[in-house]
């Protein structure tokens, strides 16, 4: 693909229509129209198409979408055509919870790793995923190709666990610690920050 | 405070500038610059500034901004001046990790009543928060004034599970399911989805 400017939103709505997508596969749809596709996501058809006309010509004018073929240009597009291997650094009550979540695998992407630094976490298994040492982070990720990560840290262990991650071969960091990162900016890092949403609903609540 | 646009960036950040001005506060911090407000967050000062414009004055050129006095201000401002309940509905996994969630408390958020219908679930506590059955949200609801809530159910339960809310008094919902919501248009939703934030970076690590 030809590395050129793609909108973060456009970005961020590439998985909301494949997952969209699947749970239309599910109830059997073959074929769905813009309209379809987009219908229960609060998002218009035009907008739709807009985002994937950065990536090529899909679909037939007046025809549709191939459910099946869509699903696979999305996995494409968005890099997980094959499966994905993640770790979670942290393995507190949210990580726990993490690695329990169904919702990654779905998507191609699978929790195959965790790190914590408590002694009595090391060598314990959650689902099947052995938690281990911060120490066995590089070769854990060298040996299974991994370069994605999950910051389930307290937000003042952020920053350093960060650090280590990217030291240890991890280039995109997905943080639900209540902090900003400082890495060097070949980093991708997105952000799930749960009490700034509430926070923002909370003022629309009061406010608009 | 006078109903006018406010863009949806600027609400977003609110919140992280409060939560980052509480640590600076735990720093010792009691008179701070904007560029020391932002230097974390990977914001610049001037968007700080802009973004407080919105609501006014506050700060003295030269001078910096008081600590505390912003801080209340930022409360007052997002509407967390004084202790917000909220509910959370859908006790699995995640939803039992959010009550337990230390983050939202510093920001006067509190999860006081959790929501369920299994009947296994009911009636128990998690950290004395007491799993009550759907039919007892109107009147906790009523009692406790709570007109927030966060959805933890699985994706194909949420519309329903919205509906009842909306129907019990809730006003405003962080959704956790992984999928959009179609309520009236009174109704404010602000979206936390996991898979789509890592499906994103992982777009991002294979295509920037």
């Amino acid at each position: 693909m030809k590395k050129r400017y793609i909108p973060e939103d456009t970005i961020k709505r590439l998985p909301v229509y494949l997952r969209n997508l699947l749970n239309l596969k599910k109830e059997g749809k073959k074929i769905v129209s813009s309209k379809e596709i987009t219908f229960s996501l609060n998002i218009l058809p035009v907008q739709f198409r807009k985002d994937l006309s950065y990536f090529g010509k899909f679909g037939k004018r007046g025809v549709g979408y191939d459910v099946d073929n869509l699903i696979k240009t999305l996995e494409k597009i968005i890099g997980i055509d094959r499966k994905i291997k993640v770790i979670v650094v942290g393995v507190g009550r949210l990580g726990s919870a993490l690695i329990r979540y169904k919702g990654f695998s779905s998507m191609n992407m699978e929790i195959v790793g965790a790190f914590d630094n408590d002694q009595n976490k090391i060598g314990k298994k959650i689902e099947k995923i052995k938690i281990m040492s911060m120490d066995q982070m590089p070769e854990f990720l060298k040996k299974n190709k991994i370069k994605v990560g999950i910051i389930c840290v307290p937000f003042d262990k952020a920053q350093k666990v960060a650090e280590h991650m990217v030291k240890s071969g991890i280039k995109a960091i997905l943080n639900f610690a209540p902090t900003r990162l400082n890495l060097s900016k070949n980093m991708f890092v997105n952000y799930v920050d749960m009490a700034s949403e509430l926070g923002s609903l909370i003022f629309k609540l009061k406010n608009l």
